[in-house]
């Protein structure tokens, strides 16, 4: 199915807000098999919204809206797109109870202004906001006054924050979609997500191989981040799965340790999974990377079961207070150092009792680098039960991209060695 | 002047990457005062980048088209609106030279394809790329066949990649839209950024204080974050400057200490800030925020001169060895309890020499949580150079919201003791 998604915030077209609907929307509506034509973006102004809906309402049968369902003065959206189909609103007493019922949970008052999100309009389907006030809603649009052919067409308006919206298209929209367009849909997309390559020469081990599958329909697709390269692999017609099954065989066996997860995988979450099948325990002891592994390894739920705890040993003092690195090793070989970084892991390993510890030290900058140790610095250990190793890294990056390559760089040495590789 | 924005590329169609052109590109045209009316991405196939741009063109005068300028056999941007607008394509010697040398200069082999990014249309301004081999172009279209009022347009296109869309964009397109639009134009934008208070709540301590600058001109807008509240105030005419200070005074007067930044400035660079100017030192004892806080602190450069270093204090054990807490203390209360929150921050300064020490522990969830503390439940302690103080939380939330939430609340209960409130 063709959909057009709009995005409605004044915020957006003043660049103060990022854009984050956009790829979430169209990954999980391409990933359904739907094709999504176009994304609008427009000021939260009645008439922009309006003229928006109305152009795409022209092209396609069913489109998105986001934003714009708030309780405050800007908020336009619900009653502007009432307002251009001709349905009245109403006061929906069900979704002025859960309004109610969401405030009185967290025994705060209910502002005034606050039920205007129980309006309703006219024949429309209320979608459940279970994370806020604001409901999401569908309206059936029968004929489609924007189109010639007079065919049934669907608008659908979620509210703009994202812990609200994901939800909600997840528990609603996904299967009101199923429901209009119940037509076996074909689409098969499967990104294998590798580290330590480049753009072009991942490219150069696969693509010729990769070739006979894409003359048979295989599209392929690179992308390239900070030290990684997604391989995206798609098919559309019958045959899709084995497709991509057999394009997904050739990528592992040419780039063989460099793939570390599949779709949405992150690396946390790799490991995490290791260590769960393996019975092991973590601890971390980061000085450059600030927290940011550790902070990663709680984002996965069940970290708790393997993850001890960690230490972020920023300055030389907490290095030697916190997980004993000795005063001489510092001031022989400097806190960015091997000797340094191996301490920092096995320090920290000693403490915790854990079965693997990675001490990480290095400089992010912008400043704070020498010429023998420049800023991108970095060295990594890994202790475990069968020793400690070490490796050097240089990452000359800007502050943000040093901690999160390096971050992914440590999480990377420990799948290895959980991977027995 | 009244600028469209279309962003080409199947890949933001298919939500495999983030659209950053955006946010970047209407935030900096929006600061010189121009009205970004709308901003459309679409897939790069030529029908489409077509249809896009004659249906922008006949809304607007100036147009900016990003991606699809590439050496590879979906880059279709350059070949297609110049077939739009009827413009043959010609070598131009001066971009084919400059990307000859690109390669020279990489000890790079040039790659069969490259030239055909030395193609203009004819008329068309070359915008050089400093960073890449693809140039920009601009064409000044006269009149613009799309309009019944047959004025000037203007279509500047660049390519995708952002560190050679960026640098372009400032050097070469800043230029001539000052050239193209000469007027003098104002435009004042601050985001006054709030915390601890709801949406409605905010827009009911200010409004009706901001209405009678409202009536002046003064743009008022609303944008709520978990935790969180932006209130943006927009002029756009002769005293723009004064009428935001009148409105940024009334909101700090009626938000008072929910004020935390102004504009892009973020709660751990505001927290840096006052130690620094305070000379002060941190040190954290996080549980349920995971190293959340140190990973935040540790983004703002500098940090390194008030951040000793912290503990992820994430099983009970750790908790005892690393930072003090009693078992006595953990087996009477529970590990998410007021007393154990003191001991993590009076353990974590006591142990650092900090000034100050902030010590969290709760249940993110999705398991753990019993009737008495359910998922959600958070404590924060703060002990400084005046004692220890604590507070509960309570923030029901999916599990990665919950530490951005808490992790914010922690900061900005810092804050507000550096800010001596």
């Amino acid at each position: 199915m063709q959909i057009e998604l709009i995005n409605v915030g004044t915020e957006l077209m003043l660049g103060r807000v990022l854009n984050t609907h956009q790829q979430w929307l169209c990954r999980r509506l391409s990933d359904a098999g739907h094709l999504v034509t176009r994304q609008v973006a427009v000021a939260d102004t009645g008439a922009e919204i309006q003229q928006a809906v109305r152009e795409a309402l022209g092209r396609v049968e069913t489109v998105i809206v986001t934003g714009g369902l708030g309780p405050t003065s800007d908020d336009l959206t619900r009653q502007r797109l009432a307002e251009l189909f001709g349905r009245t609103l109403h006061e929906d007493a069900a979704t002025l109870a859960r309004i109610t019922e969401f405030f009185a949970a967290r025994k705060r008052p209910m502002p005034a202004g606050t039920q205007v999100q129980a309006l309703v309009p006219e024949g429309a389907l209320v979608l459940a906001n279970a994370f806020g006030t604001a409901p999401g809603l569908a309206i059936e649009i029968k004929p489609n006054p924007f189109q010639s052919a007079a065919g049934t067409a669907w608008l659908i308006m979620l509210p703009g924050p994202p812990r609200e919206l994901r939800p909600m298209f997840t528990d609603s929209v996904m299967p009101l979609l199923r429901r209009i367009s119940p037509g076996e849909i074909v689409f098969v997309c499967r990104t294998m997500r590798s580290i330590g390559i480049g753009e072009s020469q991942a490219e150069l081990r696969i693509a010729r191989q990769l070739q006979p599958l894409v003359e048979r329909g295989l599209e392929l697709g690179y992308c390239a981040r900070p030290g990684q390269v997604d391989v995206r692999l798609v098919a559309r017609a019958a045959g899709a799965e084995i497709l991509v099954q057999e394009a997904e065989a050739i990528v592992r066996e040419r780039l063989g340790s460099h793939i570390y997860g599949v779709d949405d995988e992150e690396i946390e979450e790799v490991v995490v999974r290791l260590l769960l099948q393996r019975g092991g325990t973590l601890t971390l002891a980061e000085s450059c990377t600030g927290g940011q592994v550790a902070d990663r390894v709680t984002n996965v739920p069940g970290a708790s079961a393997v993850f001890l705890g960690g230490f972020v040993t920023y300055s030389n003092a907490v290095k030697q207070t916190a997980v004993g690195v000795s005063a001489e090793s510092l001031a022989q070989h400097g806190a960015v150092s091997e000797p340094v970084a191996r301490a920092m892991a096995e320090g920290a390993r000693r403490l915790t009792g854990a079965d693997y510890a990675l001490g990480i030290t290095g400089i992010a900058g912008p400043s704070g680098g020498t010429p023998e140790k420049p800023v991108g610095t970095v060295f990594i250990a890994l202790a475990g039960p069968e020793g400690t190793e070490a490796w050097k890294m240089f990452n000359p990056l800007d502050r943000l991209t040093f901690k999160e390559l390096t971050a992914q760089q440590a999480l990377n040495q420990l799948r290895l060695a959980l991977e027995g590789r």
